[in-house]
């Protein structure tokens, strides 16, 4: 049995020159449509010779930044202008897009936490899987669009991993400098396993990820950032014709230093008293988790454990034990 | 039968002098817990002679700044320098609180158009009931306090509405200008029924509703202009001793003209162009709705039909026919 | 408070000429869009003088044929070749028909025991209110179109009620035959409270319904009958020009008599031995319920109790007591 | 409009002779079943003069000693050896009953606090309605058993309610004795509004309930105190032969003083430490809760505020502010 | 550890003489029944020697004709005239079927893409297992009867594959010929992986599957044609007396060339406009989307991509992207 | 990939003396908190030289002598009269008990089902891997504390497995006896593969389990008996100081013989008929079910095949097939 084979089929042809719409199908037999097919979108735009960009967009579904970027790149791309190939998916997991949720409501896959995939899987599983498989592959530079969704709210920024690989590490770099938002985040993940990230790693691509806003909205600057980081990107593969636009005030390289995190360790109303991108001192107050049904007891106090920037914050007034209340950055 | 008799019991006494703490008992008979109670804190803060203000917070469960500030204020009054009554409830739809929505997950309960509520209705009918037959009457000043939530956000601002009788209209007005927001809005609500400000105006009561925020979060910000505001209201009312703390920028006297609201009219990505608090002239640019599942598709601009500041937008970047995209507030 | 008023806006002016499409604004708050409105689809067609019909599909969310002819004829509706004024809902319950189901999933809504609706009750109570206080006044004749949804199938029909108003009765029956459909029904309704139907009855208006099919789906033959029976009507009453087209089988009038119902009596498997549209006697075998957990069981046989043509059979092969089986129709 | 008619028919003849069982015939319109019907079973034994019993189970699904009791009662009831009528409903929440849930998971519907119900409301306010409306008023007697289902367990006991009418008080009171269950409790209800209860007796109803068990289960004690007070209340009325076999320990005259209930005020784990039944003095520990989610925080006591025995116990050791953790009963 | 070993018992011996009703015990550990059991109803019908026929009903839950003739043939057959060996499963993922759904309620696990199954995965996949592991070993001819379910609806037929084994398919030809249905259907699956039919033709077993109707619902044509078709299997295995007795029209030979298959590509109502079984021409029209919510919007044709006979086709009028509307099959 | 380490962390370490209380830190990404954390007490007390033991309750979540008794005992214990290491997880499926459920709200997952495990599974598999790949092996002895759930009734009960090592199962048998419960039960599983139970004893591990009482519900015997039979470990390990306390009447040295189990087979209302703890002779009835959709119908006898005490008895009044009703232990 032939198992590593997708069943996703794609109405698309990705040898063809100039701008394409088509969709990935998906078969998902359910209840109501017993032979139905989950139709995802997917463009290709190519032109002459160049790289192939993988750009992915709604990873989680609550992420909206990038799948409004590349929507938007993709209707202003004019494959005369253009060189390479670039193979966007404005919203990977379409399903969770739909229902505004980070997760599947198919299958409460979290996209993420899915790769490889599984060709005869969950549906979250077979649409990680054919990225993988059909996708990746093809790929010289995949780049997967990220914001905070509905708990968390990130300063705007391009996040690059540690590699081993000392050359591929600073092509990496000097692509997420290009992209040009104000925080160029510099990571070692210690839970890699099931990412986008790592398959794409593992595969051998130059990989960018991003954190580009949050709260499941988005907003002007947010969405500027965005489409100049696009621009900058192609422009830096010499997939456009110009040079990368950089902001006036540099991007920040940054990362996130052991104690860099803060977890809610209660049930009450998260009161945060530092501006998303503040500078904190070790020792600050960072917000204060209040009591809703004991208004009698006094909030508890949650101080920076290390010094840099307040990187990114919970959304939701309301918080339980485990929540990320804030994340601190460090300049490198 | 005496049906107008409210089921629900409390343990304070709101005749008790000093700061006390309590519950209100709601009777909530369930799979769960047959003889089982809903218990809602309730504070009274009491001393000498003066005014009664009701303070509401969380009558929408997913806005906190008016949850948090009743919290912090009932944490530092000290009521040997309290004159007055004040009778707060930080969270009056407590289960939407807790469950982080708009509405009661026990009954689907819009508290905010349940007035003035049933005694042997649902839940949040019972709720509201009490509050206009027990609390209510006993009060001078009603303020109820609130946010955008998870789909709206706000430019912080205090609201009143316009009245019949221009003597409470002054004094409202006054109220409304020492709460000190960046914007003080005068509405003529089109649909009063049910909500709690009608229910207090009808009682003839001196009533102020805010709007402080949104994206079910709080800023650093909108928690200032809440607990700032709550302050200047009790030294209005001379239940605190001084005079209000106004902010250098006074408050803005707005409305919301003919033609400030926009709607969405189809399934896709909404992506803003203006940002809350811009300055927004008739014909511009308010957003566009991107089509997620068509790419191909051009995207539907949304323009202003006023002119003035940008008071409100939806929050999530997803969106459907029928959601509020934004409202425009326009100078008195 | 003018409690009577409906909180239903509309985009139409239903005193326009000519061809307009437009919705009704039903308010909707809830937890995805606390300012959010359901967008109902109305169309106006307006040209002279003659009598108002309104027109409606999907009271019941999972009857389609209504749904289909209605949008056919507002494409076909030529208003110049037309006279008098059509107001046409093709989906009443639309929650429902996105849904494919029965009733509300927004809250549990019957339309069709809605009425004549409250203006500040459930979504589906202000949808039905909205009818009966802002369209059915403006109407001569109210059109609701029925088909069996997913649990029952009809020998298609128009249906009419006996009313204690001869003249009235004599006008409605001959309209009913002009719709011109296999079965045309007189029912003395059991339970008319809450009905559509009532509700137009009371007002003194000219009433028709129908049931034009069922299994949730529609057949080129059911289409084709509710067609041409709409044409029929507009024809019949002089709004279009021509006579009904009628078909080569005349019309059949029966009745539902005594004993026509058929419920089910255990839980199981239903298998029908007569086909719809068939010759019955009394005493013959209508079907049978299988044990499906107890293969050893024997059978239980159904038999009619009056003779006729069966009108109506339950779709699912799965039963469970108190369920419709079948219902016999008879001449009369 | 009649409003005031019941929907619901029933397959039996109340003035047949003989024992006859049959159905409650409840309209039952869903999306699995249009012109569907709730099947409730009802019995009626019948000979001879006599009075009329009216004879409830399943008021609350989850109780079971009364729906078993009265199925077995039926079983073995010979006509002929019995006098006036019987007129019994095993379980009249019996959407409840098959879910094992307090209440109906149809319409979320207490059953008992739906009285007097309505012919035109939910399925659960129907349901009692026609019990107000066609069998209370043939009734001499009337017998609602109850339990104390999930979330409470009571020492078995017939339970009568304090009454203006002295006479009625002292017939009620024979008849509870006569039951002879281990404990006879005199309440006055505080929030009577809605029960079955009170519609019996202001119609001038003997009336009388019970608790007799709970935690969702019956055990071979309770079945036989059950089946016992059933046998000794026909006896008492003379519609069975011989007299009530009343049980060596006499049942024990009691009622719930001021103080009786204690109330969870915290999340966590429920321990009891006193037996139910057992004897406490005021001031006694009656449990503890402790905390699963803060080891080492040291659990919080409850004890009893009266002397008396221990009627009522919590049973999930989960339990929430508000929840019922004891009852105490005392002597008359 | 044997994890290869099935933890499903059976009450039945399949080795003894006769016809014996038994049940599979799956054990289904869940919060109602911590040591519950899925009672799987089994029956074996055993006779002298002969073949034995591994007869399946209800893979998937909604759909009936086989259900209801399997459970008829059990009703009918007498050991006696019998010869070899039937074991008959009427409803194989029972769950499903007691929830009128395609896949099951407990785990959505869809029965035909889960074999070879797991003994220790959820309960579809152990049932699965079962037959895979327990029956199809002691089977010569395996015959699992499909029908179209909720969402489609089809021409009843009898199916096969393509093999790669000319004897085994011209064995399998005759039987599928033998059934006797409207159409013979040759198919090559493009995705066999997961389903039973796989399972039983991997392991060299004779294999016939069916398409019977569809819309959740059987008729009496349907059913007649499923009752005939065992019947006439059993007398082509002389496990019964006689000859297959097969219909005036004779089987038509038919497969499902490339293009055949229509997929929905928008939200809206599908009105098809060919009957089910009808013949079409490449270019004809088979139906048209309308757009609900959008009535001004021109319907959407739908054409025919290759000539043949409308096989299959969609049942609910509400249709979704990727949703199935039409098949095609032509004669071989 | 390292594949085989754990996600979860822990604040503890293992290794420090004293008593200390901390947390497993789980991963678990959700739509409500993208990077969220599932935080499960643990607590570790360690003095001087000694075995290890582990000790775990909320296994299932709705077993709650397990879960209050170790919290008492962690409460109580004082490191100084202390000898070992104890580490102590009082409710290892934290989000079943706090759901009062016996498998996991967030994936259905049944905790003793589930064991080794797996790193990157289920939120359950990921908490089963951390005990047997992180706390089995520091262990020497493994306690696991089960009672029945809202299911089931038992006998308080330790409870060993046949072992195929003789010198370990004395061991072990001391072990129990020590634990001093009434009943002592030696089983055979029939399904050991999953449980925490088999993949301690795999490891070598001297592993006890008990079964404490039901019906989520704890006494104050249930809880007496568990209170003593952790002291009573302790000191039989020689982790505390003294003797084992055991009971007046000596333990009881039962297994459960063939034919122990009976299982329900209709739809009805148990009614048992024999205490829990009863004697029981083969040919007792054990209870009656008994039909509450048809009061008509005979109730259904069960009973005993074997001789012994009832150990076990289904709770709730409602009963499905394959629900266990009764198990019955014999005396060794």
């Amino acid at each position: 049995m032939p198992v590593e084979l997708s069943l996703i089929a794609t109405t698309l042809d990705y040898e063809d020159d100039g701008k394409h719409f088509g969709h990935l199908l998906v078969p998902n037999s359910n209840n109501l449509s017993a032979w139905g097919t989950l139709m995802v979108p997917v463009a290709c735009v190519k032109n002459g010779e160049g790289p192939t960009m993988l750009l992915i967009g709604g990873n989680h579904g609550d992420e909206y930044e990038g799948q409004i970027s590349v929507l938007k790149l993709l209707q202003r791309l004019d494959p005369a202008e253009f060189r390479g190939r670039l193979i966007a998916i404005p919203a990977l997991n379409l399903p969770a897009a739909r229902a505004d949720t980070r997760i599947s409501p198919i299958d409460n896959g979290n996209m993420n936490r899915s790769f490889p995939g599984h060709p005869r899987g969950t549906i979250t599983q077979r649409i990680a899987h054919y990225v993988w498989a059909e996708l990746m592959p093809r790929a010289d530079v995949v780049v997967d669009l990220h914001s905070g969704g509905h708990s968390l709210n990130f300063v705007p920024s391009a996040v690059m991993h540690e590699l081993d690989d000392a050359g591929m590490m600073e092509r990496t770099a000097a692509a997420v400098k290009a992209f040009g938002a104000p925080i160029s985040l510099m990571l070692r993940e210690l839970d890699p396993i099931g990412m986008l990230d790592t398959a794409a790693e593992d595969m051998g691509k130059l990989f960018i990820s991003t954190e580009l806003g949050g709260a499941a909205m988005v907003t002007p600057e947010t969405i500027s950032v965005t489409d100049r980081g696009l621009d900058n990107l192609l422009k830096h593969f010499e997939m456009l014709p110009g040079r990368p636009a950089l902001p006036n005030t540099p991007t920040r390289m940054m990362n996130t230093p052991e104690g860099a995190f803060t977890m809610s360790r209660g049930n009450g109303l998260y009161e945060p008293v530092v501006d998303l991108g503040g500078e904190v001192k070790a020792g600050d107050l960072l917000g204060r988790v209040h009591f809703l049904e004991e208004p009698e007891r006094a909030p508890v106090p949650y101080r920076a454990t290390v010094s840099g920037v307040l990187y990114c914050r919970r959304v939701q007034g309301w918080t339980a034990p485990g929540d990320t209340l804030a994340v601190i950055s460090a300049d490198l």
